[in-house]
C-alpha cells in the first residue's frame, strides 16, 4: 500500500490522481490533500477518500471547509506552512505535486529534504528550481517521477541503457494548432483559435504554451535536469499524431520510443506505481487503427518561443524562472486580448535580455526573481503583478 | 576484452560480426573461427584475426587449410566434433552461432552447457531446439543475446518492465514484395520476382521466406522461446518501412518500440557488447528524413505460412522442426522451378499434418526429424534430402 499526499487535488492531474486511487484500492492510499481553493471540490474528495490531512491556500477556505465537513475526522491546514506540513508528514510515502504555478515549489523541496518520492507533474518546480531539487533529490536518494507523457516516455526508454550511453533525448510536440499555418498569419491568431488544440484536453494557460511550442521549451529545460543532460543532447520533433511521447536515442545508434493513447492517467498511473506496471482497464493503442506516424523538424522561425527556452536552459541560474514569469504573463496579456500572438516572444525575449543573470542559491531565491518579473511587467501593462 | 569464438565466419552475420571486432580492436577479440567450405574467405579471416583455433566441415578442406596456412600457429580441426571442440574452447567467453541450417546447432548446445554466453543469429537452433536449449542455458545461467534485428529490439524494450509485466511483443514484419499483390496473382509468382526485397540484403532462402512471411513465423517460434511467451502474447503487424524493429506492449497499456536503421551491424555489435553499447561510426536514423511509419495486420489468407508457424508454435514438441525442414525443401523446389509460390505452404501443411508430433527429449531427436523430413519429402520430388 502506497500512501500519497496530493498537493493539487483538484486540478486536472489531482483529479485523475484520484480516479486511479479509485481504481486500485489495493494499491494506494490517500493521506493527504491540498487545493488552492476549489472548496466545493476538495471537500466532495475528502468525504470520499478521506484523507488524515488537507490543506487550503487561505484561512478563510480552511474556515468554509471545518463547517462543511464538521463531524469528521481531518486536520485542516492553511497556507504555506500548511502545505509543507502535509507534505512532510510522517506517513506519506510518496507526494503527488500537481499544484499549478508556483505555490507546489516549497512544499515539493520540503517533500524531497523529507526523503518522500514525488510524483511531478507541475512544471515550474524543475523550471524555476531544476538544479537545486536534483541536487536535493540525489543527495537524499528520493525519486522524482515524471508525471508529463514525454518525461515519462523518456523515463521509460532510459532504461534501455547506462547514463553514459545517452546520446540524445528527443521530446516529441504536436506542433500545436499552427503547424502549419504560415508565419506571415501569426500575429493575427486570436486566442479563440488558440484555444482549439488538436489532441490533449488542457487548460488554456497550457494550451496557449502548445500553440507558441514554450510547453516543449519548458519541457526542455524539465528534461535537462530531470535526466542530467545538456542542452544539446535534448532535441524537438514535430509527430502531430502525439503517439509516440518521446525518444531515447542511444550512443549506438539504437532508439527506444515509448507509445500509447493520449491519456494522462497512463504516465500518472506509471509515477504512482514504479517500479511496477499496473494492469487497467484504459482503452489501447491499435497501431493498425493509426493511418501513420510522422516526424518534421520545429520551424524555429515561426516558433521563437523554443528558441528562447533552449537560451534559459543553456544559461540556466535564475533566468529560466524568468522566462517562465514573463511567459506567463505574457500569455494572460494575450487570453486578455492585450497584445499579440507575437507579442509573447518578444516579451519574454525583452524581459530575458534585461535580467542579470545569477547563479540560483535557493528556491526561495528563484520564487523572487519570478516575483519581480511579474511585477515589473504587471506594472508595464497596468496589471496585478 | 570479450574473446569471441564464429561459428559461421564466412556468412552474412559472420563477416560483419568479424568488421565490428576490427572496428574494436580494444573490445574484442577472435579465439576461434568456423566455416563450413569456404576456405578461400576462412584463410584470409585467419591470417587478419589470428585464431587459435579454426574448424571446418570435412576433412579435405580442413587439409586444403592446412596446406594454405603452413607455418602459421593455428589448430584445424573439422567435422560436428571440431564445431564442437570450437565451441567450447574454454578461453572462449562468446559464441557468435551463425551457421546456416542445422549444423550450428550441436555446437551451441555444447557452448550452453559449457557454460558460454551466446550471440545467436542461427534460426534453426531455437526452431528445431528451442525448449531445450533454453532450459539449458538458464539452468547454467548463460545468456542467449539474439542478433536477429526484431528479438534484438525486443530484447532490448523488455528492458522497460518485468517479465511478468509483458503485455504481448509485436515482431514488426516488412510484409515482403508481395504485400500489395492481389492474392489471385501469387500461384504466378517466379523466384526472380521472389528475391527482390525491398529492404534487407539477405540470402535467397531467407529471401523466399521473407516473401511467404515464413520468417516471421520462425522468428514467432523463436520469440516464444526466448522470451518465455505464450504464442498467444506474440503478434505480427506488417511495417513496411523497417525502422520499427518490434515492440513491447506492457500490462499497463505502454509501447516501448526499438527503432534504428536497417544495418545488421547495430544487433550484432549490441549482442557482442551487452550489457553495454558501443559509440560507432554506423549512420545514424534521421527521422525526419522518413515519410512516415505505418502499421498493417497481416492478410493471413495471403500468406498462409505464417498461421502453419503460429500451429507450429502452439503444439511445440517435434513440430516445429517439421515445419522448418519441410519449408526449406519447398523453398529449394520453388528455386529450382518445380514448384509453385503457393506449393511452399501446401507442401509444409502436408507435412505437418502426416507427423506424428512427440515430445522434443534431445537436440539429436530434432536433428533426425529435421533428416526425416527431408528424405521423405526429397524422395517425393526425387532430389537428395
Amino acid at each position: 500500500m502506497k500512501r500519497l499526499a496530493i498537493l493539487g487535488s483538484t486540478g486536472s492531474i489531482g483529479t485523475q490522481t484520484l480516479s486511479l486511487v479509485e481504481a486500485f484500492p489495493q494499491e494506494f492510499q490517500v493521506v493527504a490533500l491540498a487545493s488552492r481553493r476549489n472548496v466545493t471540490l476538495l471537500a466532495e474528495q475528502i468525504r470520499k477518500f478521506s484523507p488524515r490531512l488537507v490543506a487550503v491556500e487561505k484561512e478563510g477556505a480552511a474556515e468554509d471547509l471545518r463547517r462543511r465537513l464538521s463531524g469528521l475526522e481531518v486536520e485542516i491546514l492553511w497556507g504555506p506552512e500548511g502545505l509543507v506540513s502535509l507534505a512532510i508528514a510522517p506517513d506519506v510515502d510518496l507526494v503527488v505535486s500537481a499544484m499549478v504555478g508556483t505555490a507546489g515549489l516549497l512544499p515539493t523541496m520540503a517533500a524531497i529534504e523529507a526523503k518522500k518520492d514525488v510524483a511531478l507533474a507541475n512544471k515550474e518546480i524543475l523550471v524555476m528550481g531544476g538544479e537545486l531539487v536534483m541536487a536535493a533529490a540525489k543527495a537524499r536518494d528520493v525519486r522524482i517521477l515524471p508525471i508529463d507523457s514525454e518525461h515519462s516516455a523518456i523515463f521509460q526508454c532510459l532504461s534501455g541503457g547506462r547514463r553514459e550511453e545517452i546520446k540524445r533525448v528527443i521530446l516529441t510536440a504536436s506542433g500545436g494548432p499552427f503547424r502549419d499555418l504560415p508565419r506571415e498569419r501569426f500575429a493575427g491568431i486570436s486566442p479563440e483559435e488558440a484555444l482549439r488544440h488538436p489532441t490533449w484536453s488542457m487548460g488554456p494557460k497550457v494550451t496557449i504554451d502548445s500553440a507558441t511550442l514554450m510547453n516543449k521549451g519548458l519541457e526542455v529545460i524539465e528534461a535537462k535536469w530531470l535526466f542530467d543532460l545538456k542542452v544539446s543532447q535534448i532535441e524537438v520533433l514535430v509527430h502531430p499524431q502525439s503517439i509516440v511521447h518521446s525518444m531515447v536515442e542511444f550512443i549506438d545508434g539504437s532508439f527506444l520510443a515509448q507509445l500509447s493513447i493520449t491519456d494522462m492517467r497512463l504516465p500518472i498511473l506509471y509515477a504512482l506505481s514504479y517500479p511496477e506496471r499496473r494492469r487497467n482497464t484504459l482503452p489501447t493503442l491499435d497501431l493498425t487503427q493509426i493511418s501513420s506516424l510522422t516526424f518534421e523538424p520545429v520551424d524555429q522561425e515561426k516558433f521563437p518561443c523554443l528558441s528562447l527556452a533552449y537560451w534559459a536552459a543553456e544559461v540556466g541560474g535564475t533566468l529560466p524562472a524568468v522566462l517562465n514569469a514573463a511567459n506567463e504573463v505574457a500569455v494572460s496579456l494575450f487570453l486578455a486580448k492585450r497584445i499579440d500572438f507575437n507579442d509573447i516572444p518578444s516579451l519574454v525575449e525583452k524581459a530575458m535580455g534585461a535580467h542579470k543573470v545569477r547563479k540560483l542559491g535557493s528556491i526561495e531565491e528563484a520564487l523572487e526573481v519570478d516575483r519581480q518579473v511579474r511585477h515589473h511587467l504587471g506594472a508595464e501593462f497596468g496589471i496585478a503583478g
